[in-house]
């Protein structure tokens, strides 16, 4: 089991009576539990929390006047990832492929799928389906991208960063995710906390679901797979903002921490990871 | 009530062993429901029926050896559909939306509200809120394109539409869509039947969320929304195709009926209709 | 006859041999001259001079080793422009354009007049032909666009902008240049000085080509068309960069100016004005 | 000296009184002269025939009134090519490009070379510069393309050809073009008559600017380089469309022909052919 620390802080100069979704607190799954959670919100108003789609992704809605508002969110995740050998992960069929992971086939926003899918075959197709092939994807993606902050904004999309070739964790997460589902393996967008991010932010990394189950991957290899604390997943990017306001704010400072609790540190190496 | 006998045919040549996701069969809602269904497929193949999600989108998936294929559907739809006055029809408001509505508001593979919420505000955000903004939005699809098959291929995007001004009945839904989630109200792809369809096939139209429930719109005026059957809903067609195939098939037919049990004809006026 | 003082001043800091291709001084053209002209670089390198294409574009070509470069440019440009009453000036018909102004007809790198010819045709192809509809184009420009610095990159395009619906000068070119292309009417981009413009910089502005001549259109508003002091004028800005550079260097100041010698003011009125 | 007969003949339905611009006439350069040279036109209309810029295009104006209009275009086509080894071939650097060459260097319309840089760079920037750079990007385009006539539109541009692997010889020649121009090579769009073509047609190719001069390539390996006739060169397909109409007309036929005068075979070697 990891026990990690995980926290953010948000600070809001809010102009007018806005709605906040926020999407910061860690998700319950079978292999991330959370303890010590408390969400503070400054001036005190109602915070309303509810539970979205199957995933388990959690949101929490807050209605303020204008005002500074700080939220602060801190808890303890605790880990018991199912760890495999890699080569001992193959892929799901079509034919037996559970009916809820097939919407995560499809096209979204920031990842056409359909666009890219001759040129995953092609790149991808001829290799031996697993895990390994998921991570031949990652690889390439992290080979032909210059990790670049400030070259993307937030409609860039896979096929533009395929062209461009620089982006952020979100861009790798996008293009990787892409061109899984072209050759047909579902995958997934997930938001989370990467345990001694550099620099510290929120990140964003990938599932794929292969042998009855989503494997994580981080194209960008900032983060260990065993140091992320999942927030939730979608499509991609667009399903899972860490905050999405109606109104008018404008955000003036974030801190985003996660440490390991014992101060050890996570592995750097590549097994399977499964947490979901 | 409104009932309506459905039914599809499709011919496929099936070239290798291939896996088949239909999505062909009307969806059981609190104001739809179905009798007198049948699924034929020939050969005699296994047939699995499942749901996904939480709207009651059906999906049946077989998997055949090369061979000719055909797929019979039929059933009777019985709609009892809430039928309001536009004018007391207003929208539901950010700070109370439900949260499984929550994700019909972002952005999606082929509806880029994202790049169009400018667009949108600028056009419509003045509109006093309610069912008739919607209405004004689809009037403005429907006086803006130009309906020509063959105009636009799998990959059209709204954006695409918005700059073309062509399209079938997805791309006016797309578009639609779009600019409904641009000025905030959830909205959503729906397919199905259709009564009397000219020419007969697969309609798409779209379901936007007022005044806490979902009301139906076909910004092409190919229908009444009193006579549409849904199959499935989705966030845009990438969800909801009625054929999504692994291996190598050829549609060779597609038939495609749906008509009023009684022989009368589904009014034309424009209420505001919720079956969902 | 206008008599504008123009000059602007670049400061490169070198890392490489680099060539630099610049595109800053004045053209001359039949109703714009030039004199007192200067162009000092430092170190004191060989810069060699040429004229591309047909239009009178002027280019200057430097090489230089690593160093801190400055390139100061200073004239004063005499203009004599043809100024016509809006109502007077028609179209040219397609039927006697001249060969050599077909080719601004063509659709272009950010200016895709074929994407947008429908629109074009659905928004301005009723009005009246001449410099009035032109005039509309440009006024439509800027009535839907938001003067925005830093909402558009290097790569942005008239469609994105048409969508969007902000963009800075060459962006607000770039749309009107594609909707006069979409209705028949050759258009191009014109690069130049701007007297008094906030913030002072290079400018990027338009002519359209009506009753047989170019005539200036400027869509941002910052300008008077009777203060305009031509550089270069190209397809789209694609052409007219002030500065490209083979190698390795970074801008690190700039200054551009350009004022009435006599102290005067260019009128902010709308007469028809062509200097080409 | 290869001696070709080329002809073209166009039938269009007339509907109402329209413009067109033809560009189907060989142009004269001094490797390639033009004999034997007749354009019919029924009904009988002046012809007029205009040179538009500096590289020998030629453009034929006709106005027809509603009819049937045939247009048959005859003439030999006399190629003194030079003809060299590729090995012999290097590029031209950026310090010596004729200014008369550098905008060949610019974006255009349909070769996004500003957003295919990187990637030229990144898979062909480190290859020894000269002409067999360039046969390697026509051998990459030919290698991952596949060539499938209905597969593209006319508004499809090289980024689109790069995602989706598969066009015909205008999007050949545009990728192709891209990643000339995106690694620094002058490069440009010729549209022509190509002996002994499958199917017949008009055919798309491209230039690159090496060692002072205009060298041919074919990416799509249709025709030999040196059973090409040009008719015109421009930045992409948008400058030399064969035909172009205002008005209304309805193309009902097209035939296309290039053959040796003597019966032979163009060779289907690869040597560095430059006709320019």
């Amino acid at each position: 089991m990891t026990k990690i620390e995980i926290g953010s802080k948000l600070v809001y100069q809010v102009n007018a009576p806005t709605v906040f979704l926020l999407k910061i607190a860690a998700a319950t799954t079978s292999r991330q539990s959370i303890s010590d959670e408390s969400l503070r919100v400054e001036p005190d108003v109602d915070v309303e929390q509810c539970q979205i789609g199957m995933e388990g992704n959690r949101l929490h809605r807050i209605i303020v006047e204008p005002c500074e508002l700080t939220i602060a969110y801190e808890a303890i995740a605790k880990l018991t990832p199912e760890v495999d050998r890699p080569r001992d992960v193959g892929e799901s069929k079509a034919a037996q492929m559970p009916p809820e992971v097939l919407t995560y086939m499809n096209p979204s926003r920031y990842c056409e799928s359909d666009m890219l899918a001759r040129f995953a075959f092609e790149e991808f197709g001829e290799l031996r389906p697993g895990f390994d092939r998921v991570q031949a994807i990652c690889d390439w993606v992290y080979e032909h991208l210059d990790y670049t902050p400030g070259s993307t904004v937030v409609t860039t999309t896979a096929s533009d960063v395929l062209l461009q070739r620089t982006g952020v964790c979100r861009d790798y997460a996008h293009l990787a995710i892409s061109l899984c589902r072209g050759i047909g393996i579902p995958s997934r967008y997930v938001s989370g906390y990467a345990v001694d991010l550099q620099p510290p932010d929120y990140h964003g990394f990938m599932e794929a679901f292969l042998d009855g189950q989503w494997y994580l991957f981080d194209p960008t290899r900032l983060a260990s797979t065993l140091g992320l604390v999942r927030i939730g997943v979608g499509r991609d990017a667009a399903d899972v903002a860490f905050s999405t306001l109606t109104g008018s704010a404008t955000l003036s400072d974030k801190k985003v921490w996660a440490k390991l609790s014992d101060g050890g540190q996570a592995s750097q190496k590549n097994p399977a990871v499964s947490t979901a």
